[in-house]
């Protein structure tokens, strides 16, 4: 039962934890090694490349995949994780969409702070660019921190005169270093996996001083989301992040953007890691995949390119 | 292009209309004129039947159904419009999911106001119940005021002590008798269908001097939705009536209950009407039908029912 499937998996998250400071490389290991435990599809392959001047993943169906790019950012506070952490994400959605996905070591902080991540996110989509790829086949996918990249890379291209991508998917992204959301005081408790003072602690570490209050850092109370393209954001309602999408749903209708807000009760951070365990996983990647098939151009739907 | 489909659609509708009080028989008849334009797919059987106490149209694939019920409930302002002005939209729903649909034809106001609709609705889930269909293979959807309708029978439901259905789709719903949503006014002009005129003229109608105040004819202010099965909430931008969705959709998940608010811009009141001419509304009734497809169980997905 999935009432049952949900209760477990918040259970689990819920198990005594190393407690004290750790190092960042105590940290990025134990992340890595719970990452690890995630379910990779079979019928992927996944190889080392570099796009713009990083190290990435190019994940791709077996099969060859058909005409269609996701850029995919991932989560770890800014700090830690990796394209390897989130390839059971990234798998399962070229699996289920068909497209092949570029998942970006971008530098994490506290060696490199804000703004060096949308610095390299926005290297890897102008590289995508300059390959010829039409930014109308491109979508920007990420989670928590790399959730909000695909916002704030999205400001950056705007800024620098790039086109936009055709579609973003986030899932629990995180998109306030102001962190004003009511959830972050509401839902402490009850999330099983973050605290205001663990998002902090990263936080500050990307931050390095600098005001929270500007877009690139805070796009859910700050950003000008005009004319951006259609965006589905995905996040559960155990957790501190949870008003971080609904305010930048908010600013995105507010903007006449197409938003969907997909709200999943009592699941934590970034649940679609748990796809192949958990229900609603799976039923979410599905749900994103229909929504990036509906809005990257494929060959078929050249004809009639979306607004 | 998508962006000129939504401009042309939004240009047809402010098309000059008759003016003046126009009697309920010249509204009714003008709308089911309008309605009977709409595309409806060929690969369809529609039948006259009844349900509770009332005619009903059951809508199913012509290669017959596969098991999954659609319990449908029309728009019209609870004063106008039948099982047959929303044929297209039962039509394509039972087209993309394999489901049947039964489309109720309920009571209308003024003859017969508050709650006669909402009985009607109950009686018909009622005899689906009776019949044997188990309450997971069962959702309801509905268009404006059956958008609002799904809710309120819903709650009958509950209060009621039936099980509930598996999930709730409603198009550009009607859900707060009081008027109170911001969006009654920004959006005031913006609407091509709709003024605060217009649906406080037909709102009487079903009101009939009773106290709005209440639950059961503004869900999206006053009910406690504790329980309820998971809601898909499609709205257009251009729409008065649009927050009545973002308010229902916040008491949703402020209870636990998984809901999508799914917001297309600059589209009107119920534009999944437009299939087939408008891209966004396919895309949005395929949306619509993935999200059906994962709730309402067959015997595919009855190992393993959602919560």
């Amino acid at each position: 039962m999935s009432k049952e499937q949900r209760a477990q998996v918040d259970a689990m998250l819920r198990q005594p934890r190393p407690e004290g400071p750790r190092s960042i490389e105590a940290i990025r290991a134990g992340f890595e090694a719970l990452m690890a435990q995630m379910i990779v599809p079979e019928d992927i392959r996944a190889i080392r490349t570099t796009l713009g001047d990083r190290p990435a993943l190019r994940v791709e169906p077996d099969s060859g995949p058909r005409t269609g790019t996701i850029l995919y950012l991932h989560g770890g506070g800014w700090v830690y994780g990796s394209p390897e952490s989130v390839l059971s994400l990234t798998g399962h959605l070229v699996v289920k969409t068909g497209f092949e996905a570029y998942s970006v070591d971008y530098r994490l902080a506290p060696e490199h702070p804000f703004p060096a991540a949308i610095d390299d996110a926005l290297s890897a989509y102008r590289a995508l660019l300059d390959s010829g790829r039409n930014p109308s086949t491109i979508a920007f996918a990420g989670d928590s921190a790399g959730g909000g990249l695909t916002v704030t890379t999205c400001l950056a291209a705007r800024d620098a005169g790039l086109p936009l991508p055709a579609a973003l998917v986030m899932f629990s992204p995180g998109l306030d270093a102001t962190r004003t959301g009511e959830s972050m005081d509401t839902k402490e408790g009850i999330d099983p996996i973050l605290t205001r003072t663990s998002v902090e602690h990263t936080g500050a570490m990307y931050l390095a001083g600098q005001d929270p209050h500007q877009p690139l850092l805070s796009p859910a109370v700050l950003a000008d989301l005009t004319g951006f393209p259609p965006m589905l954001l995905q996040v559960g309602t155990n957790e501190i992040l949870l008003d971080d999408s609904t305010r930048l749903a908010a600013r995105a209708r507010a903007v006449g953007v197409d938003v969907i807000l997909d709200i999943t009760a009592d699941v934590p951070h970034v649940f679609q890691s748990f796809v192949g365990v958990l229900d609603e996983a799976d039923r979410a990647l599905d749900r994103a995949a229909l929504f990036l098939s509906q809005h990257v151009h494929t060959p078929d739907t050249a004809a009639a390119p979306a607004g």
